[in-house]
């Protein structure tokens, strides 16, 4: 079996479904686009199992806590590998995670955004390791996100 | 003729001339930065045909519709073919696009940014078609943008 | 000696030390990450002489000031410098400025951010000239930002 995916089982972690978008909102770009040996990552936002979007409502810091954006962090990691899964066909082939653009749905005095982003960057770390997984990285808050997702994560990684 | 601006002939649409920032606001970095077979576009907004800025008061999702956005997106778009037109010389040079950062001055509470940035993408799609056009893409609400504009949009294309 | 670095030294520049995080904001990422002959630039923000945060309270262009703003980008552009002086070894191995992505903690209606990243892309201009310096550059203003910093800049530079 796949490594990745082993420590992702071994983990208890589900990759979500295919996005379903919400109706009345058309998506005409790709999740992941390849060039070459990169691996162009879009924004991904947390998703259920079956890949509906898990949206929100409500600034992380006032009504949101920052466990729960964490958590949904995490989840959009697992967005993103589900993606990356159905492109590639095996995560064992990312070599290196190049970068991650982590996107807060923050109150406007929130100072905390890497906290959140961590959500995303343990796990990576977690399953490849710091040769391979370590990223270089941003965490902000920005203004508003679609479907009132709590976080938007986008990046890059290295293929084989 | 060049195929792509065949194109854009037949849709009507003309590329605004070279960026007029306003008075007091020097800018100084390159609209597209040619790196090997990169061509990396710096954030552009919506012009109009003279070059100058479609400047704006409002927040998209509030005062402002999600119809005008999408036209501000669309005119980004030609905002961005007229820099890389400029730098490459022939739009057909761009053998794929890459990646698309989509940034909207909105409300915090809009949820429906991908809508506003289809007015880019879809452009795109037409001219270029799924192959070469495809892209990945985030759409993200920011707290403000200069100018006041509704949109600013930067990317990556691949050139020859 | 170096030349980038004589040229700071004449400027009267002196670069941080590494950066001290607030307690419990655990960073698990690197700063600068090499892939090949790229490196990318982890956010940064401004920071002391002793590597500690310039922690910020309020938004640039309501309670702060288009000038404090532009000294906050100018010093972290000498936080990006001392990641990448730390990681390179030596600042005259950066070939070229590819890209710079500028995010202010600005006012909803604040329409300056060119000026206030103008702090950050001047100093690099200065230091590597136009042909090396020139740099594609996005500017945007955020909700926030970690720690209330006044600006977060991450970029792209090549290295020999």
């Amino acid at each position: 079996m796949a490594i990745i995916e082993e420590k992702l089982e071994k983990l208890g972690l589900v990759l979500p479904e295919k996005l379903k978008a919400p109706s009345g909102m058309p998506l005409p770009f790709s999740p992941v686009r390849i060039i070459g040996n990169r691996a162009i990552i879009s924004g991904h936002g947390p998703q259920n199992p079956d890949g509906t979007v898990q949206q929100g409502q409500g600034k992380v810091g006032n009504e949101i806590s920052v466990g729960i954006a964490q958590s949904a962090a995490r989840d959009t990691a697992l967005s993103i590998l589900a993606s990356l899964k159905r492109e590639l066909g095996d995560l064992d082939r990312i070599t290196a995670w190049v970068k991650v653009f982590g996107m807060v749905n923050a109150d406007p005095t929130f100072p905390a955004h890497p906290v959140v982003i961590n959500g995303f960057s343990d796990l990576i770390l977690e399953l490849w390791g710091i040769e391979a997984g370590g990223h270089s990285r941003s965490a902000i808050g920005v203004a508003s996100l679609p479907f009132g997702m709590y976080v938007e994560i986008e990046g890059e990684v290295l293929i084989d």
